[in-house]
């Protein structure tokens, strides 16, 4: 081995740590742990049956070409589906606007490849998506966080924040949002405060990065329009992804935006991957035109509101006063605050003795705030299990009161 | 659209260039060309019918797990299917060497972003695959380029050239060397060179990355220890993939390196697409225990090797007086020396009138050498075509000349 490893390495990689949350799911390989730690969907809807026939049948009418390279933008049909249903949705768009990314996740890699230079400024949100924040911080981006109200991202802060920058001569380089039932928070921004952003992201002339895993699972309450169909100026890059609705074992994400930056997408692509495997996309493509997405999600969808509403149900019953939880129209998670000054790390190490585990807040907070709160994912495990792991998380809390 | 798109890129991005073969590559979509241009595989030789048995096996004994999230590392089986292999050419690994990447170029991506701050310095030969040198560049390498002989990459220049970058101060990164049926040049380095590299490498404290696509796919003469083998002291980064060997679509490869330096390719990926599709991991782990790997490599090398020789033979037949070509011991490519001072790209423009397409190999040279050259694939195109297309481009070279 080379004698100073340590010190070659990337400034950027030096910087990285390892996932938060990947090292503490790490305690929770045990089965008998009840895990609302991950955000993974619920394994028995996904469609294996149809994925079968399906799988056999891109194999059978274009199997030469679903195993071949395939273009860096993606799959033709895929984006073309994928483009008309936006547009159903008031995105302004083309297929010129639309590039298939390996897993929005890759998505969130590329946005911060094309826009950080070492040292950029970027704001998120107070918490955000930790998958975000670790994209971001790999570039080596300093991140400026705006605290929340019950609409998301407070606005008046955002812009007295960008003033304030604005001052120093910081001009950052995007506001990552994530405005349908947001991961942590569970808060979905109604139209008036997604309207300000865009106002204000206008203003100051700064890119809005909208990421939206979650938009289609919402089980109650009104849709809102997306940030990039109020805008449809070109000051909005959306990222989508199946992994939430279809499966993410497919890997495959999208990204929308102006065509000047997908162009710059495509060829920070090229030296990421080349690709995204045609053969997944295939599938996904005939598995939405044979109408079977629009069907499962329906079912996707009643089967989560049913787990959110027992797991709501199981928190009023168990949870000793002073626990506080959102109660999301949509989504994957319930964000909670523990009592006064309870530790959620000391509680998640507790927790883990008795068999059930989550994410403490605070990895979600890129100034450390949160050390009193918690995500719980009601999506993965089942209702017996969910109401169980509450039972017990509720022991454990008491215990610590 | 915000006012000064162009100015807020990252400086990285910045000075990437779309990728030159796949611009040249749109200029033969059209189906009457002939197309020596891309490093595609045979698509006749995908085993469709056995992929459409397998990917329903997946899907049902394991279709819960292939679907869903897999780990960063890759799946387990596959993995340890790959080290076994690999333990049996002599390298002296265990799980912990081997992350599973999306793509080889992924495996390129990352070893960049680890290893590279901007204004490093990184060796690659004269000439190098442009996916490689294209990474590189991603992140703001210098790009130093070695010589070559018939043996592959010069050793006393590359011994020359860290001695004098050493006196400036200079320690690059990384030497990038592909030494199996090299891509573009076709040449294979003998085990002599391969022990001198390491010996360089060690004496100036610099890691090797090994990118080994085509070592598996030899038509003929002594197979060749990797670089990694021959070292087995933490020196060297392996990269592999299943690309040329087995199906591109399913976008595997792999890279086997200090476990020190795997933990950092781990991070790395997490923050670039969290995982690798379990889907097509599983599928490929099923298809090799099933023996039909090794069974369906004989039968590409053996397709290649018939499609090698039609080309030389053809290139004998028809080629003018004062083109050379290199004669490679496997692999996907011909190297072409041009008469003279003819230029490659002017020649490309005429041949795509005639409809047959090449990539030049300028782009290849990360310091503009070998305007006079090209590269000629076999792999893809039918034998008749080959034969056909080398006619053709004769045709355009003696009209040039």
């Amino acid at each position: 081995m080379i004698t100073d490893f340590q010190e070659i390495i990337s400034t950027n990689v030096k910087g990285m740590k390892r996932s938060a949350i990947r090292e503490l799911l790490k305690l929770t390989q045990d089965p008998e742990i009840i895990s609302f730690a991950g955000g993974l969907p619920d394994p028995e809807l996904f469609p294996i049956e149809e994925l079968k026939k399906i799988s056999n049948e891109v194999l059978d009418s274009e199997g030469t070409k679903a195993l071949q390279y395939g273009s860096t933008e993606g799959d033709t049909k895929l984006r073309e589906i994928l483009v008309d249903r936006y547009k159903k949705d008031g995105f302004d768009i083309s297929l010129d606007n639309l590039v298939i990314t390996t897993s929005s996740q890759q998505g969130l890699d590329l946005v911060s490849k094309i826009f950080i230079n070492r040292g950029d400024t970027v704001i998120c949100g107070l918490p955000s998506y930790l998958g975000g924040l670790g994209a971001f911080n790999a570039y080596g981006a300093e991140r400026v966080g705006i605290p929340f109200d019950d609409s998301g991202m407070r606005s008046d802060l955002l812009e007295n924040k960008l003033e304030e920058l604005k001052k120093q001569g910081i001009k950052p380089k995007f506001i990552y949002v994530i405005p349908d039932f947001q991961n942590p928070a569970g808060i979905t921004m109604p139209e008036k405060r997604r309207i300000e952003i865009i106002e204000i992201a206008k203003k100051y002339d700064i890119l809005i990065v909208e990421d939206s895993p979650y938009k289609e699972l919402r089980f109650e309450g009104k849709s809102q329009k997306s940030i990039f169909a109020l805008d449809n100026s070109g000051h909005v890059i959306t990222l989508g992804t199946f992994s939430k609705i279809f499966v993410p074992g497919f890997r495959i994400g999208w990204v929308i935006a102006n065509a000047a930056i997908v162009d710059k997408f495509v060829v920070a692509k090229q030296n990421t991957d080349l690709c995204t495997s045609p053969f997944v996309q295939k599938i996904a493509a005939k598995y939405i035109e044979k109408g079977l997405f629009d069907k499962s999600l329906k079912k996707i969808i009643s089967t989560y509101y049913e787990k959110k509403k027992v797991m709501i149900k199981a928190f009023e019953d168990y949870m000793p006063e002073g626990v506080s939880w959102t109660n999301p129209e949509g989504g994957l998670f319930l964000f909670v605050t523990l009592p006064g000054n309870m530790n959620a790390e000391k509680l998640f190490h507790k927790s883990i003795e008795k068999k059930v585990a989550f994410v403490i807040g605070s990895v979600f907070f890129c100034n450390d705030e949160g050390q009193n709160t918690m995500r719980i994912n009601f999506s993965y495990s089942s209702i017996e299990q969910n109401i169980e792991g509450v039972k017990r998380l509720a022991e454990v809390i008491k215990q610590l009161m």
